[in-house]
């Protein structure tokens, strides 16, 4: 129930067009309609900040997808498909608007104007060249949600050089996210060299006693550097959502 | 090596007082001394931002704590001790400046001077009433990092309505820490609720299949909601200090 | 052993058919089948109690099903096939009584005549749009035990008011079955709504940290709330007939 | 906000002694407030019920504990307080009402005058003698909710004819709750013998690959019989707290 | 090197026909070469003992599989090949000798001639009918050992009855081989019935927190009932190579 | 119900004395009854056999194992009590009758009067000296069932060569039991080395990766030798009681 | 940067080419191409010993493996292809230099002229016939690094006899990889015949409780014998890669 | 058996001494002692090599360590007590040789003169100052077997900057030692900056989801770095004696 009709109800109430017994249910039913009309501000309020609608694509058909997505766009100016793979999007890709897919991140993002300029200030590094399509997605997570993206890939532990020759680049981040598998060390040497929040993205890649990403994210959940905290597994929607959240709010890139 | 150092060196060898050899070999060593330098800048930026210096007491005896704690205070204007003993700070009350004692958070915070004023921003969120030690941790690690908090304890999610009543204040809120153990569930429900960053804190709160904290982990990192990330089992520290973090760097409240 | 049986070796003992040495060898191996028989009263208690056979269909070829379910209609007035693929459907579909067949929930229903009215009384509930297929083998389950059940699919915890615009229906139920993957922290937010059981069903929808449903069972067997018990990782079938049974010997709703 | 005071408002409100401004921002923040009326609807009912308030006793003080207690016994008839150590309760004792202490079970349970009497319908079996304070703590928490309890201890699934003397008692049940250690194979032998609920109550008894209860607690998990539900590891109180409740909304015992 | 050989070597020394330094080199190569020849009369013990020679199917191909049967049909009058799948049976069956292949266990024998009568006194339980492949591979395997073998399948927990039904045949063993998935208790029980070993043998038959064989093993290792070991999880042949040992060395059944 | 007094029931209904509907009623509450007599009979052959009355100690109270003992000595000739702590047996210890203690292996064994000699054929193997009270807790249970044992100790793997100097005690034995902490490798080579069956009992010896005796319990649950089987860790009375049924069961040595 | 261009920047300063404050920001930014310079030196360091490029083939396409090797080659004298499928090597293996390729170990090797000669000091064993793979991609890491490889397969522990014959060779290694599956404790055998360091390698062979390797794994890790250590499950291009860089830096055999 | 007495028997043999039947029996039971006569010559190996007598004192009491200690030193120069309490130290100090004892490693070294010059070589790094009791332990082994130590504490990777400040060191090691806790990233860090053989040290530091040091030992299994092998959860003593094997077997330090 949003204020307006609210404010007719009262209106109507204090005209004596409805009963005290009747205005007393119609309130009793409300709260949880509030709460509704609470979740469209906020919907208001996402739509106002540019925040897209989502789509988790992983196992839904491409009929499904088409019809939740042209639900979406009637309210939003943007859709994100995130983990769509390559043969369902080839199915529905006539019926999708004529957004952009990037098949190793498995995102599709459609936006139906040119958003407001990117604001600076995310970086997204990954470890290896095989964590770069969960850094993608991240990253264009991040940039759906207008922010501008620096990529910076393959630049693991185990030749700090690589990472170091970025100091520049990690200083003028707002927040950092760092996919890694494996050992998932890189967030720790990231937070050591910034001042500023990383967004720690275990991947599951590697074999044997990685147990699919267990320990990536062990590592990183133990790190000893400050200003880290962790999201699951392959999660690169969530490290890029974050990411774009936490850009957005941030003052301008010191 | 800093700066100062460095002008010197080039002054004298432009001057002539230093061979080419011998500067080469200087310069040759003074990568790691500058990445020394570089974390000095780091430093001065650490110490211009107000965050303060940290000893984790746990497994540290008394007289490593007011060694360290003394050292640090020749350059720094605050020092924050967690995971600090009652009967550890008793014995060396005496001997360490004069701040204040959380028994509870088992934290010690000295600031050598009344800081600038806080910025409102953090909210700290605690479950259960046995999850307060370690949101406590959060909140004044955070508070030792420049923020003002408003904590909201004992607000699960066995009991909605006492979560929901406090929507304003989330509303408020710029970053928002959620302390739960057992089952984990509440930054999902409060992730719901807002469209800031929320940091999931697990508590090792529970006893069987809780496993230490282990569920509660997990169910953090399996959030549906957007925008969650998470941090080691009880370090109320990390949260708190990536809350302050994000605070600061946050635009004023909206 | 069946109790005309046992009476006829009676009569016929106490009619000296039979020798003492005779009739004691018979009592003696009957034990067990007095428990054969014992098992028949219950099966006879079933039947009476709606309560359908049931046949659980992964693993089995669909010749092996078809044999299985042609013996249980000698005696039974319904069957009930669990996890049964729709390839398989295909195949024997002819060969099985004219029943409805739920591809999504893999179950197919057979009664022999309309079964007496459905009693109210029982509320299914799935998290997300992927727990339905779960959700709704336990809501077939309760039907065909003769229950009528609601169904409230896609409230999770992550936009709260859409749960709590259910609040009627809630409070309607006898029992409720909650399915949720994930972080299955719904279960905890409806059991602190009710007065009434709670049935957790956990599932495997999820990744990374979810590990194929550990986390969702976690999160539920250390649930806050009380009234809360749990089935195993994606068993519709066990949390349906534990709601069934309690819906059954439930008084009317209040 | 409860009716009474909705009611006066709206009253205020048509007789003009509110202004319509005034009134929508009371009405927007009733929501949650009502969330609360709601919530006392609840409270009235489970006073109604006889539910006990329930005091979580591990970890909390002796004055913590009196100080709750205190609290609620102003609106409450009974107060139970589980995992109440036996120091613990030496300590309090004196300030406590004159209720009963378990010391086996850590459970102490006041009720401020005789309540109705108790409803038959629920069993508590235990495996082993090592499981009975687990148990003990399920039947005295279904007997605070207003059930009466028939006990059956040490009747573990390695000595199977132990068991099957209490057939009778068995089949009277409403409700069973089954506590063991160790494999927690006694629950699926229970429940193939009954045909109503069975809630499955894993302790942490046993040593070595018993893991602290997981084996036990996955066992029952698994359970091959139908009716089967599983509470948290020595999760006593949760599981008589559902016997309870599930006792008292079944017709009479058949 | 075998004691014809070691007899010639030192009557060729004592004739002098070998220098003592060469006899030395002889004697301190020959350790292992006795090791070696130990072996020999290990294996002349297993021939004359009736143990088959084994191939473990899996991960082998056709090729290598008939390679290997063939050098060692030259020595032994028995082959076993375990998890040997239908598909290479298949491919490889012209070039097997007449044996016999049993396509649900996925065992091929072979005994070149009618071997001794089989001794009496194994039993081979399974819990379900799921349970009966691996349960097939330790009946014939135990068979291949020369021992007679009696199957129950299909007599789990949660319908005792059926299991009680089989008293005499249990009585009658000298050792029991219980294949149970899911929980895995029906082994406790069995245990509990007699007074011979009983080799558990957990199953990977199950879902969920089943986690591949993992619950029933965990059960069995805690099974509180007396006389019970565990083999590996769906290590049919293990259970059944273990029970033809100890039936063999059994004196008659009593 | 024991045969006499069937055979009474009988015969009074054949006299007429009793009426055909009692009659029903007396057999149709019979079985579990005979299952009680069925118990009785195998309660006789234990005692016939020699097996030893059980107590297991741990979590006992001194006064509860006086208790327990002093009714099972009624009936039994031996009692053994398995986990009993030092501290508390010098309680008890006058309360006791006249046996053995072992502080070391925490076993208590008292016979009432010298019972027949021993039978040889059990070979108790340690791999370290921290395994030895494990061990030992194996071979004085096997003792106390009426075998004699020859205790082979700290053989470990890693120096080969100690095990190898037993090899004709290994040769003499019916049956084996190895105990071994950290990695359990010693049962897998105590199995290549002989035919007869291996018994492998996990310690919890180790520290870190061992895991409290996983790590030794999964290698030897892998073990590649044939005739091993597994018991829980630490469960030396269980190793020992299995090692015991076999060897009484075994022909003579060969 | 090298030191060729520092020597150039550092006399075009003293020549007054320069401005202090140009030279200022040369040198600090030059840290990390110092350390990308220290990298160079490592590299050429890496040519001269001989170690090859490596390409991890596992998750590229033959596309990605050609562009990369090609790259490679430009500056190595050898590159060698781990995880190489063949289906993968069949489609590339016209675009690939003239090497070998081992379909089993799924490595391909290519040496653009005939390195040195290989030197002695490596021994590769495997448990079982299984664990050759990975034993094997170990082998020809290590011969690619310019060992000279001793591979000794199937010495399982189950068959002592089998790896006590070639003792002669254990004694003349510099440094012993050790392969094994299952229960993996051949490492531990072997480190308690040999005084050089042994590396544990542990594979995924096995099933149920082998758990893909982490049995083996966690045997491995508690090994009771010194001078283990332990690679990544299936990690045989580790193992083989330590074993090289040992033995070359080693003294000759003794 | 050693040579000299094989040698004796032999000439007795071709002297007509022994009787060939003698000879035959007497040869069949020596391999095992010649195995024996192997260990002594390792043995003697070891003394020379200087490696020193270990015992491993955790769960010893005082006087067995001083039994022990008497017994090996009869043979040895040296003995190393590790895991080695203070306050048995203290109650056994004056029956144990003149050696040192460092309380923070818990370790006893005595070395009963003047050993032979160190070799430098071995580098032992920790990650922060709770890992240098593990660390510490390392270096004395390594130090007792005869190498000279270079000790580098506190350099984790959350400070890059402290580790590249020991690059000299590090490239003058021959192995190197990295004890790190929580995610144990350090040994890849390590592993990127040199070419010889570094061995993981994973240690128990950590709290909450590091469980105990399994998070760092994943890591270090895990490690992207070439040259890297783990050994157990705080096995400071297996990595200082790999340590000391390998520096002792290599060339001269490049």
């Amino acid at each position: 129930m949003n204020e307006d009709k609210l404010l007719r109800l009262l209106e109507e109430y204090r005209a004596g067009q409805i009963e005290t017994d009747q205005m007393l249910d119609q309130l009793k039913t409300m709260p949880y309609e509030k709460v509704e009309g609470f979740a469209h501000v906020d919907h208001h309020r996402a739509l106002r900040c540019g925040f897209p609608e989502v789509i988790f694509g992983e196992g839904k058909t491409g009929h499904q997808i088409v019809a939740i997505s042209e639900r979406l766009l009637k309210n939003a100016d943007q859709v994100l498909i995130t983990r769509l793979k390559p043969e369902i999007f080839e199915q529905i890709q006539d019926q999708l608007p004529d957004g952009k897919y990037n098949a190793q991140a498995k995102v599709f993002h459609y936006a139906n104007q040119q958003t407001e300029e990117k604001k600076p200030g995310v970086v997204v590094i990954s470890a290896g060249t095989t964590d770069i399509p969960v850094a993608e997605e991240a990253a264009i997570t991040a940039e759906a949600m207008g922010s501008q993206v620096e990529r910076i890939f393959d630049v693991g532990v185990a030749g700090l050089h690589r990472l170091l020759g970025y100091t520049d680049a990690l200083n003028k981040a707002n927040v950092i996210v760092v996919a890694a598998g494996m050992e998932g060390a890189l967030p720790s040497v990231v937070g050591g060299l910034v001042q500023v929040p990383v967004i720690a993205l275990p991947t599951s890649v590697g074999y044997g006693a990685s147990f699919h990403g267990l320990s990536a994210l062990l590592g990183m959940l133990n790190s000893c550097a400050n200003g880290i905290s962790v999201v699951n597994i392959d999660n690169g929607f969530g490290a890029g959502y974050l990411a774009g959240m936490i850009n957005r709010q941030s003052g301008p890139v010191s």
